[in-house]
């Protein structure tokens, strides 16, 4: 997909990142995408979702579904990246995909269904969220930093 | 699967394990069931992995796929059992599925592809490792703890 | 202190939780000791923090200042015991102290300064917070419970 | 002190760092000192402590004391640098300072005794650990490291 945005987020393996087999253990991985995931929206121009909650009720963007496929492992030293795009718009989800790499090796790849939530109604269930409609300005927001990188 | 041997683990959700929006942050539920795998080969009687590597050099059984669904959101003070059980052996690799749940309310099911692993021989990457075929006294130890299900 | 009401919260300590070197890594203990402050307040009778940020503006118990003695490691299989307790009331806050022990061999010592907090009041910044004068009655309530523990 | 190395670690506050109040969780304070306390460690030229156990048994820094002042909370968003030094060396352990600060607003201190190393000999229990002296080559790589800071 020539004119899909990619967004590039680098970190380091840290020794406390690792379990006893030295590798990543691998819930680390979900934490490191679900801040690409953030940092995506950030590019594309979103607001924070302190601010975003305040203004439209959305608290964010929580997991819907994920599917991970650990192919290679990582150690602490190791410098990743991770390549995050959307790669499909839904009505009320929309999915990623992150790609971790170490250089040019694939070590995860990771594909997430998420949600823009809102706190539910009723407030029977004061954790209740519920997915409210991709908002119009911020897939325009999107697709505009994606139209910069039609080729 | 009348003869499918569960596992539950208990767990308390902790105001720590919870953000911003007050909700489990997602990749805690994968710190959980990865302890609940564990337990459950545990009650198998399969030995600590500290023991396996230094009789047979397996060393634990780390991840190669995961799916998950996040039904239904968790919050601090909530207590959640997971019922974690072997659904398909393979030769070299086994499923898990993990159930979440809070009371009889579902809220995350995780299904993960596993291998028992140790490291690669050649030595070139110190941390390369690959999957060993399920060895059979393990398979069979799981085996005669899940006869004891059969009904 | 033979009215010093002390609760002890018990643990497992998991694969997940260990580091490269086999062993607890060290932020995990900061953890479980803020879950275990928590829980001391939830048997003293204090409502959840989502009550008292509704009720009173009180969002929990923030760190002020905290002091740790690692004497022994810890790994994973151990059960561990964490014996909280606070050692001492000032006006504005207190200061608890958690023992975590395996069996009966002590491994940290964690003393910690806390107070109940609450958001600032200007707003200029949204994340300041303030220490607020320990609530009068929830130092009955915890005043309470320690009497049962007089002998 | 003129001539101590700092070094500065760089990070960014993810969502997921932080708790209900919206405010960085402080255990992952502790995480952060962690990693910045290794790469001042490489910076001065050490290995990584997976050589480090090969060549000499010597399997990292653990800590062995802390004392941490929270003096302002951090969110999600913000960038943070930890400025580390070892401000003393002892014959079998030295003394770290980390300065967590936002911009030049200073946000936490924590000072750490740590030690190099190794697992203990007698093998009685698989997870006891000893301190060595701290090797004399490495106080000397830190000490050249050190120089080049003095003006």
């Amino acid at each position: 997909m020539s004119n899909t945005l990619t967004h590039t987020y680098l970190l380091r393996v840290e020794f406390g990142d690792c379990d006893p087999a030295q590798i990543v253990w691998f819930p680390n991985f979900f934490r490191w995408v679900d801040a690409a995931s953030r940092h995506f929206f950030v590019q594309c121009g979103l607001p924070s979702w302190k601010e975003t909650e305040r203004e439209r009720g959305i608290l964010g963007t929580p997991l819907v579904d994920t599917q991970a496929k650990f192919l290679r492992p990582a150690s602490y030293g190791d410098a990743l990246a991770i390549d995050s795009s959307v790669t499909e718009w839904r009505r009320k989800s929309f999915v990623m995909t992150h790609r971790i790499r170490r250089g040019e090796t694939l070590l995860v790849e990771i594909t997430e269904v998420r949600v823009f939530a809102r706190r539910k109604g009723d407030g029977s269930d004061p954790h209740a969220i519920e997915a409210v409609p991709v908002p119009a300005d911020w897939r325009q927001l999107c697709a505009a930093a994606e139209a910069v990188c039609v080729r």
